[in-house]
C-alpha cells in the first residue's frame, strides 16, 4: 500500500423521484445558477421540466446554457465563461453526461478568473478556485459527478485533453437511475466500456506490488458493469441494472479502487483522446476499439495479473497463465462486440493508414501524462493490432 | 437498489511517516485542542511524541485527557466534556482505537450543549452540533475515523449504546500502518473479527433483495481481512498486511458497502454490546463468540447465501446451499479459534447460567435499533447456543 489522501466530500442523492431535490441543493451554494446541458434529449425524457420545476420552487434564478455536444470543444466552454461572468453566476448546474459534466467544470473553473484556461489542461497552471458546482446525471460512465477531472477538446488544435482539481468536484450530484431508461443501446454500451476502462487501466498501471485489496474491488465492480449491461440490452428500463452500473461507473472512478496503488495511469484513455479529437467518435467507441489490443501488448508484462482477471471474470478455467491471461482478453473483446461496441479501428470508418498520424496526436498527451512507456513507435505498434 | 445519500466528507491521511502532519491538520479548526487518549500505550510506541511535537510545530495550545478505558463509559466522557467545557478547547483531538473516537466524538457532542448527552444514545434527542473531531488511529477496527458513529456505556445501567450523527463525523484521520507493529497478537484478532462483523451483518440483515453489487464489495473486503489477519500473526511488522487491515476496516464500516441496501441491521452488535456491558469483555472477543452463534441462526433464512458466501471465502465446493453455508459458518468458527479469539462464553469465563440476564439486557437495546425479530427469547436461544 503507497501512501495516499483520500477526500471526496460530493454528496450523492441516489434513487428514484430524487431529482425534485436540486432547487433545494443548489440553493445552498447561491440563487443564480448557470444550468448547463445537451442537445435536448433531457426535454424529451422528462428532467429539464423535472430541474425547472425545482429550481422555481426554490427561487433560484436560471440562466440556460444549452447546446453541449458529445466531445465538448473548448471554444463553447469559453463561450460558457462568459456568459457566466456576465450574469454573475453563483453556481453551475450540470444536466447531462460526462460532456455536459466536463463543460461545467471548466466554465466554473473559468468564471472567477482571467487565466487562459486552457492553461489548466495543459498543466501549466493549477485552479485556484471555482464556482460550485452540482449535476444532475443523464448518462452515467465518466464518474465526472463524483471526481475531480474535466476533458475537453481543443478543436483548432485537435487535442483533447484534461485538468484535474479539487475545486471542480461537485458539491451535490444526483443520480436517478430511471433516467437511464431512454439511453440508447449503443450509449448504454459505451458508457459500460467507459466504465471498464477506468477500473482496468489503473488495475494494470499503477505502483502498487501488493493491491490484493484494490484488485478484488476492481473486479468486482467491472462483473457488475457486465452483468448489469447484460441485463440492460435486455430491458433498458431494468431498474437495477440501471442503477447497478450507475453506481458502480462512481465507485470504479471516484478514487476509492486507486487509493493506496501509488502512480496509476490511463494509456488507453490517452489514445482514445486522439481518436475523438480526430474523428469526433463517441469515447466509449474509441475505448472498445483500444482496450483490447493494448490489453494484448502489456499481456506479458503481468501474465499472472491477467490470468487471475480472466479468471475471475470469464470463469476461463486455463492454468498456463500466459494463455488464461490471453483467453480472458479475447473473451472480453467478444464481449464488447456482443454489446454492440466496434472494437477496430475500421468499425468507427477510422482508416488503417492514418496510425501514424494518430500516434503522433497521442504521444502529446503520453508525454504531457508522464507515460513514459509510450513514444509513438510504441502506440503506433498498439494502434495497428487495433486496425 | 435502494435510495440513498452517500457523504462522507472525513480527510483520509493514510501511510508512513504521516502523523506529523496533525499540527497542520488541527490547526485548520483552532488554536486549542483538547487531545483524547487512552491508558498509555501512545507513550510506549511513539505516537504520543510524534502527535505533541507536531501540535507544538504547528502552535496549537493542548489540553491533555487521558485514561479511556476500553470500553469507554460515559461518566468518564462527561468528565472530558466538563474539561472541554471551562478550557474552552476549540477542537477535539482522538489518539488511540474506538474507545478513545467514540470518548472524543462524545465530548465533541457534547462540549457545546447543555444537553444530557445520554439522550443522544438513547434516541430521545438529536445531535445538534459538535466541536470539531480530528483522530490519529492506533488501532483499526471500528471505522469510527471516518464514520458518524459513537458508542459508550453507562456504567450503573450496565447499557451500551450508540448514536449516529453526521456532525461527530472526524474531519481528517490520520493513519499511519506502522502504528500497529505494536499492536498485541489479541487485539489484532478482535480487530480482525470486529471489520468482519460490521460487514457481514448487513451482508444478511437488509431490504434489498439485489445486493450483488454491495455483496462483491464485501466478499473482497472480508476476504483481505483473513488474508491480512493471517499474515499480521505471522508476522506483525508486515506493512502490507496492516496496511490493508486498517483500509479494509475503514472501507467495510464507512458507508461504502452499505449505500443501496436500504435498512440494514447489527444484531450481532447488539448483543454483544450487552456482553461488554455486563462482563467488560472486549468487544472484538464478545463478537467472535456470537457471530458464528447467529450465523447459525439465520442459515435457514438465507442458505443461498450463506453458500454464495462460504464459496467465496473458503472455496468450499459442496453443492447443496445448505449444507455449503453451514460448512461455511463451521469455517469461519474455526478461523476465529485459529486466530485466538474466543468462540463461546465460556472461553470469556462468562456463566452459560447467566444467558436470561444476557438477553435481557440485549433486548431493550434490540428495542431501541428497531431489530423487531430479536425479542428476549430468541437472543436467549442465540446465546444458548454461544454457550
Amino acid at each position: 500500500m503507497q501512501n495516499f489522501v483520500f477526500e471526496n466530500p460530493t454528496k450523492i442523492i441516489f434513487g428514484k423521484d430524487q431529482i425534485k431535490k436540486i432547487g433545494k441543493e443548489v440553493g445552498k451554494f447561491g440563487g443564480k445558477v448557470l444550468m448547463v446541458y445537451g442537445q435536448g434529449s433531457i426535454k424529451k425524457n422528462g428532467v429539464y421540466d423535472q430541474v425547472v420545476a425545482s429550481l422555481r420552487e426554490a427561487g433560484i434564478a436560471v440562466v440556460e446554457f444549452p447546446g453541449v455536444k458529445s466531445n465538448p470543444v473548448l471554444s463553447y466552454a469559453l463561450q460558457g465563461i462568459e456568459i457566466a461572468k456576465k450574469e454573475k453566476v453563483e453556481v453551475v448546474l450540470a444536466v447531462g453526461g460526462g460532456s455536459v459534466m466536463d463543460t461545467a467544470k471548466t466554465i466554473a473553473a473559468g468564471a472567477q478568473t482571467d487565466d487562459d484556461v486552457w492553461d489548466y489542461f495543459m498543466y501549466k497552471k493549477a485552479v485556484q478556485g471555482a464556482l460550485p458546482i452540482l449535476t444532475v446525471v443523464t448518462i452515467s460512465a465518466s464518474a465526472s459527478e463524483m471526481n475531480q477531472a474535466a476533458v475537453i477538446t481543443r478543436e483548432d488544435s485537435a487535442q483533447k485533453y484534461s485538468f484535474m482539481s479539487p475545486f471542480v468536484r461537485p458539491k451535490t450530484s444526483i443520480l436517478d437511475p430511471t433516467v437511464l431508461f431512454s439511453l440508447s443501446p449503443a450509449y448504454s454500451a459505451y458508457s459500460a466500456v467507459d466504465a471498464i476502462a477506468h477500473m482496468l487501466e489503473p488495475y494494470f498501471v499503477n505502483t502498487e506490488p501488493n493491491s490484493s485489496l484494490q484488485d478484488r474491488l476492481v473486479e468486482g465492480l467491472v462483473k457488475t458493469v457486465l452483468e448489469s449491461t447484460e441485463a440492460i440490452l435486455k430491458d433498458p428500463a431494468d431498474y437495477d441494472a440501471r442503477a447497478n452500473m450507475m453506481w458502480a461507473a462512481i465507485l470504479g472512478f471516484n478514487g476509492t479502487t486507486t487509493a493506496g496503488m501509488g502512480r496509476v495511469g490511463l494509456p488507453v484513455h490517452m489514445m482514445e483522446h486522439s481518436l475523438s479529437a480526430l474523428y469526433d467518435i463517441p469515447h466509449g467507441a474509441g475505448l472498445s476499439i483500444l482496450l483490447p489490443g493494448w490489453m494484448r501488448y502489456v499481456l506479458e508484462t503481468y501474465p499472472a495479473k491477467f490470468a487471475r482477471l480472466a479468471r475471475k471474470l470469464f470463469d476461463i478455467e486455463e492454468k498456463d497463465d500466459r494463455k488464461a491471461g490471453a483467453a480472458g482478453v479475447a473473451q472480453l473483446r467478444e464481449w464488447f462486440a456482443s454489446i454492440g461496441a466496434p472494437v477496430c479501428l475500421g468499425e468507427a470508418n477510422i482508416p488503417g493508414g492514418d496510425v501514424e498520424k494518430i500516434a503522433q496526436n497521442a504521444s502529446a498527451l503520453a508525454e504531457l501524462w508522464g507515460l513514459t512507456d509510450y513514444n509513438e513507435e510504441v502506440i503506433a505498434s498498439i494502434l495497428t493490432t487495433c486496425a
